[in-house]
């Protein structure tokens, strides 16, 4: 028996991730979101969802660009900081003790210590209510080679990223394999 | 040192989850997604990325609606199932053993044995290339009893919703808790 909770923004489960990004005199931001997803394949897109108020805000519709870094476990307490305040007042990279470093490809910072990050163009922007969705093309995805297995593709252990509980306002880890995607519902198609 | 992978819809973590819809006829659909998200808090919104050959693309369009279905980690190989045949030619519910139930809120059906389902009203859709995203309205959030903790709030470890490792096509359980929002960063506002 399913029991109503109303209308809310419940979901399992929500990403953590970074966006990096410039202010109009190039100095670096860096604010954690759980509303983001990839949206579409060609052109690579992903989406994140941000308040007009935002320091973020201003600075990608300023910059045409962000990224969107990946914090591993053991940077949970910096990535919960960089929601927690924002970048008008601080400088948040040295407060939390991270690194901007420019990307190559588009006027926007990447965290250096985190292991994977998106560098993305802004491609479209739409005013859906009190948020508006940023999409972003993605012109690269660049990955610490300590995270990448023999393969030369990143590996989920290694990463160790983690995802956020929206209704407990909790950080988890990822745990174990429970199955390989296009194979496990095979023994049902019959 | 990072090393590039080229423009790629890589992100950690995607979420899984299974979106309902009825055809024209009132004949139901479920298909599984990860490139999903909440994007709006007001109105509560939640994103959902399809390419126009789906079958659940055209239900969305003619009814308007659709569910976001959350599985548990028991249910992988029903939620890959979901993910790899058509709705076109099979009855993906009666093919997967699972059963739906109309949704009281919108012209759409829940996935009846799955914990967690929101209510949504087709609210705004963006063509953003191969892939549009169907933005949904989220009337209602309704949750199994049995995944309420004693708060009467959802409880992860009861929930057990997975994730989707693209880079390897592989789905990953939830892990252990690591930390609280908007608490463990506390001590780096210094």
């Amino acid at each position: 028996m399913k029991q109503s909770l109303g209308a809310r923004t419940l979901l399992y489960t929500h990403p953590v991730v970074v966006i990096g990004t410039y202010d109009r005199d190039g100095r670096p931001n860096a604010m954690t979101a759980a509303w983001a997803g990839i949206c579409c394949s060609s052109p690579p897109c992903v989406a994140v969802s941000l308040q007009r108020p935002r320091h973020t805000y201003r600075n990608i519709v300023e910059t045409q660009a962000f990224t969107v870094n990946i914090p591993s476990e053991k940077y949970v307490r910096e990535a919960d900081f960089l929601g927690m305040v924002s970048g008008k007042d601080t400088d948040k990279f040295a407060a939390a003790g991270l690194t901007p470093v420019k990307s190559a490809e588009v006027n926007a910072p990447c965290v250096d210590e985190f292991p994977v990050v998106l560098d993305c163009r802004l491609f479209q922007s739409f005013e859906l209510g009190l948020h508006t969705q940023f999409v972003g093309e993605i012109l690269d995805v660049r990955v610490e080679e300590s995270v990448l297995g023999p393969d030369g593709m990143p590996e989920m252990g290694r990463i160790r990223p983690f995802i956020y509980d929206s209704a407990r306002q909790e950080y988890h880890a990822i745990g174990r394999l429970i199955g390989k995607a296009f194979s496990a519902g095979k023994e049902l198609k019959g």
